[in-house]
Protein backbone atom coordinates (compact mmCIF):
# COMPACT_ATOMS: atom_id res chain seq x y z
CA UNK A 1 0.00 0.00 0.00
CA UNK A 2 1.09 3.63 -1.14
CA UNK A 3 0.09 6.56 1.14
CA UNK A 4 0.00 10.09 -1.31
CA UNK A 5 -0.30 13.43 -0.01
CA UNK A 6 -1.53 15.89 -2.58
CA UNK A 7 -1.35 19.29 -2.22
CA UNK A 8 -2.86 22.88 -4.04
CA UNK A 9 -0.15 25.80 -2.09
CA UNK A 10 -1.52 29.41 -1.58
CA UNK A 11 -0.70 31.64 0.76
CA UNK A 12 -4.66 32.04 2.08
CA UNK A 13 -5.55 28.49 1.69
CA UNK A 14 -2.85 25.50 1.18
CA UNK A 15 -5.58 22.72 0.42
CA UNK A 16 -3.90 18.94 0.65
CA UNK A 17 -5.46 15.34 0.62
CA UNK A 18 -4.32 12.09 1.80
CA UNK A 19 -5.01 8.70 -0.22
CA UNK A 20 -3.82 5.35 0.04
CA UNK A 21 -3.26 3.22 -3.11
CA UNK A 22 -3.76 -0.98 -2.68
CA UNK A 23 -2.41 -3.76 -4.37
CA UNK A 24 -5.81 -3.62 -5.82
CA UNK A 25 -5.52 -0.31 -7.16
CA UNK A 26 -8.27 1.16 -4.83
CA UNK A 27 -8.08 4.27 -3.59
CA UNK A 28 -8.79 5.33 -0.36
CA UNK A 29 -9.49 8.99 1.29
CA UNK A 30 -7.52 9.14 4.60
CA UNK A 31 -7.91 12.97 5.34
CA UNK A 32 -7.89 16.21 3.70
CA UNK A 33 -8.23 19.94 4.39
CA UNK A 34 -7.27 23.36 4.34
CA UNK A 35 -4.54 25.39 6.03
CA UNK A 36 -5.86 28.78 5.82
CA UNK A 37 -3.59 31.79 7.15
CA UNK A 38 -5.29 35.39 7.89
CA UNK A 39 -4.63 38.07 5.33
CA UNK A 40 -3.80 40.50 8.54
CA UNK A 41 -0.93 38.36 9.45
CA UNK A 42 2.92 39.51 8.29
CA UNK A 43 3.75 37.40 5.48
CA UNK A 44 6.47 35.35 7.67
CA UNK A 45 4.06 34.39 9.68
CA UNK A 46 1.57 32.91 7.09
CA UNK A 47 4.19 31.09 6.05
CA UNK A 48 5.32 29.73 9.30
CA UNK A 49 1.69 28.20 10.25
CA UNK A 50 1.81 26.74 6.36
CA UNK A 51 5.51 25.42 6.88
CA UNK A 52 4.44 23.91 10.54
CA UNK A 53 0.81 22.85 9.57
CA UNK A 54 1.92 20.98 6.96
CA UNK A 55 4.80 19.42 8.93
CA UNK A 56 2.21 18.32 10.96
CA UNK A 57 -0.17 16.67 8.44
CA UNK A 58 2.79 14.84 7.10
CA UNK A 59 3.86 13.15 10.54
CA UNK A 60 0.41 12.61 11.35
CA UNK A 61 -0.54 11.09 7.78
CA UNK A 62 3.25 9.58 6.95
CA UNK A 63 2.86 9.63 3.45
CA UNK A 64 5.21 8.26 0.71
CA UNK A 65 4.34 10.13 -2.02
CA UNK A 66 3.73 13.51 -2.67
CA UNK A 67 1.89 15.26 -5.99
CA UNK A 68 1.19 19.21 -6.59
CA UNK A 69 -0.19 20.40 -9.47
CA UNK A 70 2.28 22.68 -11.67
CA UNK A 71 2.05 26.08 -11.03
CA UNK A 72 -0.46 28.74 -12.91
CA UNK A 73 1.84 31.22 -13.90
CA UNK A 74 -0.49 34.10 -13.31
CA UNK A 75 0.19 37.42 -15.84
CA UNK A 76 0.54 39.24 -13.08
CA UNK A 77 4.45 38.82 -11.16
CA UNK A 78 3.30 40.60 -8.20
CA UNK A 79 0.85 37.32 -7.86
CA UNK A 80 3.08 35.11 -9.00
CA UNK A 81 5.97 36.18 -6.38
CA UNK A 82 3.25 35.66 -2.78
CA UNK A 83 2.21 32.24 -4.90
CA UNK A 84 6.00 31.49 -5.07
CA UNK A 85 6.04 32.39 -1.50
CA UNK A 86 4.25 29.75 -0.38
CA UNK A 87 4.78 27.33 -2.68
CA UNK A 88 8.35 27.69 -1.77
CA UNK A 89 7.53 26.92 1.57
CA UNK A 90 5.67 23.70 0.53
CA UNK A 91 8.35 22.52 -1.93
CA UNK A 92 10.74 23.15 1.39
CA UNK A 93 8.56 21.05 3.77
CA UNK A 94 8.42 18.29 1.38
CA UNK A 95 11.98 17.88 1.04
CA UNK A 96 12.63 18.33 4.67
CA UNK A 97 10.71 15.55 5.32
CA UNK A 98 12.45 13.50 2.47
CA UNK A 99 9.05 13.13 0.15
CA UNK A 100 9.49 13.42 -3.94
CA UNK A 101 7.41 16.09 -5.23
CA UNK A 102 5.40 14.51 -8.56
CA UNK A 103 4.43 17.55 -10.20
CA UNK A 104 1.42 17.76 -12.79
CA UNK A 105 0.13 20.17 -15.64
CA UNK A 106 -2.89 21.82 -14.18
CA UNK A 107 -4.67 19.94 -17.82
CA UNK A 108 -3.29 16.63 -17.52
CA UNK A 109 -4.43 16.57 -13.66
CA UNK A 110 -8.26 17.30 -15.34
CA UNK A 111 -7.78 15.45 -18.23
CA UNK A 112 -6.74 12.42 -15.91
CA UNK A 113 -9.42 12.72 -13.50
CA UNK A 114 -12.55 13.83 -15.96
CA UNK A 115 -11.45 12.86 -19.43
CA UNK A 116 -11.57 16.70 -19.90
CA UNK A 117 -8.16 18.83 -19.80
CA UNK A 118 -10.64 21.80 -19.84
CA UNK A 119 -13.21 20.70 -17.15
CA UNK A 120 -14.58 23.29 -14.83
CA UNK A 121 -13.83 23.12 -10.88
CA UNK A 122 -17.34 21.46 -10.58
CA UNK A 123 -16.45 19.07 -12.88
CA UNK A 124 -13.20 17.68 -10.69
CA UNK A 125 -15.27 17.79 -7.58
CA UNK A 126 -17.74 15.72 -9.19
CA UNK A 127 -15.60 13.32 -10.51
CA UNK A 128 -13.10 12.94 -7.60
CA UNK A 129 -16.57 12.11 -5.83
CA UNK A 130 -17.42 9.49 -7.44
CA UNK A 131 -13.71 7.57 -7.44
CA UNK A 132 -13.87 8.52 -3.56
CA UNK A 133 -17.00 6.98 -2.26
CA UNK A 134 -18.85 8.67 0.59
CA UNK A 135 -16.87 11.28 -0.09
CA UNK A 136 -18.44 14.91 1.52
CA UNK A 137 -16.03 17.98 0.01
CA UNK A 138 -16.92 21.03 -0.13
CA UNK A 139 -13.75 23.87 -0.33
CA UNK A 140 -12.23 23.48 -4.62
CA UNK A 141 -8.64 24.12 -2.50
CA UNK A 142 -9.26 20.13 -1.35
CA UNK A 143 -10.63 18.95 -4.21
CA UNK A 144 -7.35 20.06 -6.30
CA UNK A 145 -5.49 18.53 -3.76
CA UNK A 146 -7.55 15.31 -3.72
CA UNK A 147 -7.45 15.16 -7.83
CA UNK A 148 -3.70 15.93 -8.10
CA UNK A 149 -2.91 12.96 -5.27
CA UNK A 150 -5.18 10.74 -7.68
CA UNK A 151 -3.52 12.13 -11.01
CA UNK A 152 -0.10 10.95 -9.31
CA UNK A 153 -2.23 7.15 -8.08
CA UNK A 154 -3.76 6.83 -11.99
CA UNK A 155 0.08 7.80 -12.92
CA UNK A 156 2.66 6.04 -10.53
CA UNK A 157 0.32 3.05 -9.26
CA UNK A 158 -0.83 1.86 -12.68
CA UNK A 159 -4.25 2.41 -11.57
CA UNK A 160 -7.14 2.65 -14.08
CA UNK A 161 -10.74 3.11 -13.07
CA UNK A 162 -12.87 0.59 -14.95
CA UNK B 1 25.01 47.84 20.30
CA UNK B 2 22.71 46.17 17.37
CA UNK B 3 23.87 43.57 14.98
CA UNK B 4 22.55 43.56 11.45
CA UNK B 5 22.09 40.57 8.72
CA UNK B 6 21.33 42.05 5.20
CA UNK B 7 20.01 39.80 2.74
CA UNK B 8 19.82 39.48 -1.07
CA UNK B 9 17.92 36.76 -1.41
CA UNK B 10 17.85 34.28 -5.34
CA UNK B 11 17.76 30.56 -5.79
CA UNK B 12 21.30 30.77 -7.28
CA UNK B 13 22.88 32.63 -4.98
CA UNK B 14 21.70 34.45 -1.65
CA UNK B 15 23.91 37.44 -0.34
CA UNK B 16 24.14 38.17 2.88
CA UNK B 17 26.44 40.27 5.44
CA UNK B 18 26.40 41.05 8.86
CA UNK B 19 27.37 44.40 10.59
CA UNK B 20 27.20 45.12 14.28
CA UNK B 21 25.86 49.18 15.24
CA UNK B 22 27.52 50.85 18.18
CA UNK B 23 26.13 53.58 20.67
CA UNK B 24 28.27 55.73 18.76
CA UNK B 25 27.03 54.89 15.31
CA UNK B 26 29.97 53.36 14.52
CA UNK B 27 29.20 50.68 11.68
CA UNK B 28 31.74 47.42 11.76
CA UNK B 29 31.47 44.52 9.24
CA UNK B 30 31.13 41.08 11.00
CA UNK B 31 30.79 39.03 8.05
CA UNK B 32 29.63 38.07 4.70
CA UNK B 33 29.34 35.61 2.29
CA UNK B 34 26.79 33.92 -0.43
CA UNK B 35 24.87 30.76 -0.19
CA UNK B 36 25.19 28.91 -3.61
CA UNK B 37 23.61 26.83 -5.05
CA UNK B 38 24.11 24.13 -8.03
CA UNK B 39 21.39 24.87 -10.88
CA UNK B 40 21.42 20.94 -11.45
CA UNK B 41 20.41 20.51 -7.77
CA UNK B 42 16.25 20.06 -7.52
CA UNK B 43 14.97 22.84 -6.48
CA UNK B 44 13.75 21.08 -3.03
CA UNK B 45 17.25 20.47 -2.46
CA UNK B 46 18.84 24.41 -3.33
CA UNK B 47 15.49 25.18 -0.82
CA UNK B 48 16.67 23.54 1.42
CA UNK B 49 20.31 24.24 1.15
CA UNK B 50 19.40 27.90 1.46
CA UNK B 51 17.37 27.53 4.70
CA UNK B 52 19.69 25.58 6.36
CA UNK B 53 22.23 27.88 5.49
CA UNK B 54 20.78 30.99 6.57
CA UNK B 55 19.93 29.62 9.45
CA UNK B 56 23.44 28.81 10.85
CA UNK B 57 24.75 31.92 10.04
CA UNK B 58 21.92 33.41 11.96
CA UNK B 59 23.09 31.18 14.71
CA UNK B 60 26.84 31.76 14.47
CA UNK B 61 26.23 35.46 14.07
CA UNK B 62 23.14 35.51 16.37
CA UNK B 63 21.91 39.40 14.44
CA UNK B 64 19.44 41.23 16.19
CA UNK B 65 17.57 42.44 13.27
CA UNK B 66 16.89 42.05 9.46
CA UNK B 67 16.68 43.93 6.51
CA UNK B 68 15.95 42.83 2.83
CA UNK B 69 15.79 44.63 -0.56
CA UNK B 70 11.80 44.58 -1.15
CA UNK B 71 11.68 42.81 -4.18
CA UNK B 72 12.27 43.93 -7.91
CA UNK B 73 8.85 42.17 -9.68
CA UNK B 74 10.63 40.89 -12.73
CA UNK B 75 8.48 41.39 -15.89
CA UNK B 76 8.55 37.99 -16.42
CA UNK B 77 5.81 35.87 -14.07
CA UNK B 78 8.18 32.64 -14.28
CA UNK B 79 11.62 34.38 -12.67
CA UNK B 80 9.54 36.24 -9.99
CA UNK B 81 7.88 32.72 -9.15
CA UNK B 82 11.54 31.21 -8.58
CA UNK B 83 12.95 34.53 -6.88
CA UNK B 84 9.25 34.18 -4.76
CA UNK B 85 10.59 30.38 -4.22
CA UNK B 86 14.20 31.60 -2.58
CA UNK B 87 12.32 34.61 -0.85
CA UNK B 88 9.81 32.76 0.87
CA UNK B 89 12.34 30.38 2.23
CA UNK B 90 14.32 33.63 3.67
CA UNK B 91 11.21 34.64 5.14
CA UNK B 92 10.53 31.59 6.85
CA UNK B 93 13.68 31.36 7.79
CA UNK B 94 13.90 34.78 9.80
CA UNK B 95 10.62 34.06 11.39
CA UNK B 96 11.89 31.07 12.55
CA UNK B 97 14.67 32.60 14.32
CA UNK B 98 12.43 35.69 15.73
CA UNK B 99 13.66 38.13 13.30
CA UNK B 100 11.68 40.90 12.02
CA UNK B 101 12.03 41.38 8.33
CA UNK B 102 12.62 45.18 7.55
CA UNK B 103 12.28 45.63 3.79
CA UNK B 104 13.80 48.87 1.49
CA UNK B 105 12.83 50.02 -1.99
CA UNK B 106 16.15 49.26 -4.31
CA UNK B 107 15.72 53.09 -4.84
CA UNK B 108 15.87 54.12 -1.31
CA UNK B 109 18.94 51.89 -0.17
CA UNK B 110 20.69 52.75 -3.31
CA UNK B 111 19.97 56.67 -2.18
CA UNK B 112 20.46 56.21 1.36
CA UNK B 113 24.06 54.44 0.19
CA UNK B 114 25.23 56.97 -2.48
CA UNK B 115 22.91 59.58 -2.81
CA UNK B 116 21.68 58.40 -6.20
CA UNK B 117 18.58 56.63 -6.40
CA UNK B 118 19.62 54.74 -9.56
CA UNK B 119 23.72 54.48 -8.51
CA UNK B 120 25.11 51.50 -10.28
CA UNK B 121 26.54 48.16 -8.36
CA UNK B 122 30.23 49.40 -9.01
CA UNK B 123 28.75 52.88 -7.24
CA UNK B 124 27.35 50.75 -4.80
CA UNK B 125 30.77 48.54 -3.62
CA UNK B 126 32.29 52.15 -4.20
CA UNK B 127 30.19 53.62 -1.22
CA UNK B 128 29.79 50.89 0.85
CA UNK B 129 33.72 50.43 0.90
CA UNK B 130 33.54 54.32 2.06
CA UNK B 131 31.49 53.49 4.91
CA UNK B 132 33.23 50.00 6.29
CA UNK B 133 36.75 50.65 6.33
CA UNK B 134 39.11 47.78 5.35
CA UNK B 135 36.35 45.67 3.02
CA UNK B 136 37.47 43.32 0.52
CA UNK B 137 33.79 42.62 -1.42
CA UNK B 138 34.07 41.20 -4.75
CA UNK B 139 30.75 39.74 -5.42
CA UNK B 140 28.22 42.03 -5.62
CA UNK B 141 25.54 40.10 -4.05
CA UNK B 142 27.59 40.43 -0.48
CA UNK B 143 27.42 44.10 -1.65
CA UNK B 144 23.87 44.06 -2.08
CA UNK B 145 23.53 42.81 1.31
CA UNK B 146 25.55 44.59 3.05
CA UNK B 147 23.96 47.94 1.65
CA UNK B 148 20.63 46.93 2.94
CA UNK B 149 22.01 46.61 6.14
CA UNK B 150 23.79 49.83 5.85
CA UNK B 151 20.70 51.15 4.98
CA UNK B 152 18.83 49.93 7.67
CA UNK B 153 21.06 50.98 10.24
CA UNK B 154 21.36 54.57 9.15
CA UNK B 155 17.05 54.28 9.31
CA UNK B 156 16.61 52.69 12.36
CA UNK B 157 19.93 53.54 13.95
CA UNK B 158 19.70 57.47 12.98
CA UNK B 159 23.13 56.71 11.94
CA UNK B 160 24.33 59.27 9.60
CA UNK B 161 27.50 59.24 7.87
CA UNK B 162 29.08 62.82 9.15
Amino acid sequence: MVKIIGLDPGISKTGWAIISLNEKNNIEFLGGGTISTDGKLGTGERLHIIFEQLKKVISLYSPNEAAVEKIFVNKNPKSSLTLGYARGVVILALKITKLTMNEYDANYVKKSITGNGHADKDQIIFMVKQIVKNLSIKCHHVADALAVAICHAYTKGSCFVE
